[in-house]
């Protein structure tokens, strides 16, 4: 039997900035349908949620697999119920020389931080459009506005995910679906920063580093504003941040 | 006596936008400042406040004199209170071809939307650096980001103003001040509208023109960000605006 | 025996743009090497070159091979000589609704018009950097900038590739290379636009729509610049479009 | 007797660049009419130019004086020839903290670099849309696209600049006239840099900084494009610059 609540789903809800979100969401009262592609991963984040009173749902799912995701996308709406929220939140970037990129990192960066937002927006939309309404929404970065030295690969995903954005906007806006871009310029307070740059984690003290759970509100506003003020691109960076 | 609450100061309240934003710091527990030129054309909105149990002050002052704007800063200071909020919110516009502009004209509309925007936010600015904490507002618009035919002296002075959020937001950001910009793009649901264009006034109906009230939330949500999630820059328009 | 001029490689030799550029680069004093997946095709363009007195040489190649891409190269730079300048000039867009694209075209495009671009340029650029100079150019459009409704396949690869040539050039700048890309905002004079839309085709008469020739100047314009002022990014539009 | 040669207008010759601009026009065919607040000071410049077999008229004219920027022109067009190429080129820089900003300086700054710009170019677009045929020319600046800390005052200049460079654009070009705005980021060959910057001047030997020469080309290349394929805007930067 399906929730009685809408559903809301975070595609990439591995890391800390998509588990904020999926909190934030069911906390909103949205059953949450969280994605990675090891289910079992998601345990920890499900059961959070559940224990907060909320609704999660775990999927193991490879969004650059146009198969799993159709199926994925039909099964939601089949079991859970039908989409009015969609986080597309996947993306890493390993700097390197454009001398040294090879084609296989420079096609699976694109893979990963693009052509699988674009496979599992579709499918969001798809049935998003049919109702009138819906929220979608993109983590961008820095890398999505300027193509910075040795961030070929990770600038050219963003910057493609950042187009689709504006696109799906442009197209979908009147059809009532509101499509946003968030651009996160800064350190989030992840166990990769605290591991592996322990001079900026140690900012975290005076809020120089990303909030997980404040970058999570931003996009519960972004879904909270009424269609006659909707935003479709803001920045997010710690006050002490150059930018 | 000074009120207990902090103050957030509008100028340029004499508008729909201005006089939304003014209630909605009031009801968040902020005594409000508001000034145009014309202080008696103030009274309705000072009145409204306070029937709604808030607290609001009216000044009559031009924006664009340095010696009135500093006396202002100085007065509300030593009898309001500490400022913890700033929002720029004058401009106007009358497209005019660049061959038939007058340097008076183009010099007016920069006086009043980018000088006093300039002269005001430098005054609050400068007490909130000593406090090391404050938020700085700037209303923008479509012509921010763009200088369309006709627009010359309107989009000169508007993507100036941006100019100057920019430059503060870099400086100030680092001392504790949030500055933020917001484009606002699309018609507003004001008397100017209703009765100059009502085809446009029209599409109120579905959601079609922005909301004074809804644009209000979003400077409050800029103010209410925690420091480690600021937001430089957002737009706002309608579901349905073509951008 | 190698050619003894230095070389302009241009991968995308095909359409009128790319064939106007070469043309523009032999009559320069380059050796062209022009690519496309058809070898064949090229055979008017080298007749058209040598009867003009340049010197020219058509490869089949397809762009997205990486292996045949790297052995391009080798053997360019072993049979005919060091690579001066490099184009890279591929790209189309057949607009489609978000909700009809398919997987299989929104990878092809970005294969095409980005991935091809990656490829070839890092082949170019590791040659130049060793000889600490050389031109590398990539053909943009409107959609590298704005990702507009139904461009998301286009737009997305459009912007990738613009990140590609910031990246570049922060990167290789340094080292003595000058990367631009310039943004083609209009119709060109092509056979394309003739036959599909006469309307837009009948503003030749008064210069409505983009030569190739023009195009290929502004390319040998940009290689041509000393290099304490170089240019980034340049457009090209005709005077009467909209912008 | 009015010169036979066609009419570029310089405002702001005085400098490096606009010297460098006024020779070079001069060289292409031109009767190059240059202005400074003080013509005294042009002397040496005019006499280069018919040293070198050119044409050359000073003016001491203030171009921020709407009579004086009225009456010069009116005076060209009467006593030289018609104006075909208009280039302005006025503005300067000094750092100043948002806090210590005075408003005679913030005031000065805009009147230098954007109103002098309004006033100037709105006369010479008078003449040319009669004619349909002209080029107007502005010079920007890093500042132009960014604002910078503590550059709040010249940014906004310059921001509203290319915003009068775009409106100018948008209407002209239809009208035959090619507006073009060119962003110079990096130190030029002056003798401010010189005496300032010492280590900043000791690139010229590698070329880190901007030679007059090497920017008057590119703007030189702007009013030579033929119409099919006008370029709005394009950077300038010397090959070690970052950006």
């Amino acid at each position: 039997m399906p929730d009685r609540n809408p559903v809301a789903v975070v595609i990439g809800a591995g890391d800390a900035t998509g588990g904020a979100i999926a909190r934030r969401f069911a906390r909103g009262g949205y059953s949450v349908c969280a994605t990675r592609r090891n289910a079992d991963k998601l345990q920890p984040l499900l059961e959070q949620i559940r224990a907060d009173g909320g609704q999660a749902h775990g999927f193991g799912s490879d969004a650059r697999e146009e198969d799993e995701v159709v199926a994925l996308f039909r099964k939601i709406e089949d079991e859970i119920g039908p989409i009015e929220v969609f986080v597309f939140n996947i993306g890493a970037n390993v700097p390197t020389s454009i001398l040294e990129e090879t084609a296989r990192k420079y096609y699976k960066v694109w893979e990963m931080a693009c052509f699988a937002g674009f496979l599992t927006a579709r499918e969001a939309a798809k049935r998003m459009v049919t109702r009138g309404k819906g929220t979608i929404l993109f983590t961008g970065a820095t890398a999505s506005l300027r193509g910075g030295a040795n961030f070929a690969a990770f600038a050219g995903a963003k910057h493609a995910l950042r187009a689709l954005a504006q696109s799906m906007a442009r197209e979908l806006g009147p059809r009532g679906i509101h499509v946003a871009h968030v651009v996160i310029d800064g350190a989030i307070d992840t166990a990769f920063i605290r591991d592996n740059f322990p001079e900026r984690y140690a900012l975290k003290e005076k809020e120089g580093i990303l909030q997980p759970e404040h970058i999570a509100d931003s996009y519960w506003m972004l879904h909270s504003q009424p269609r006659d003020a909707w935003t479709h691109e803001l920045d997010l960076r710690p006050w002490m941040e150059k930018f």
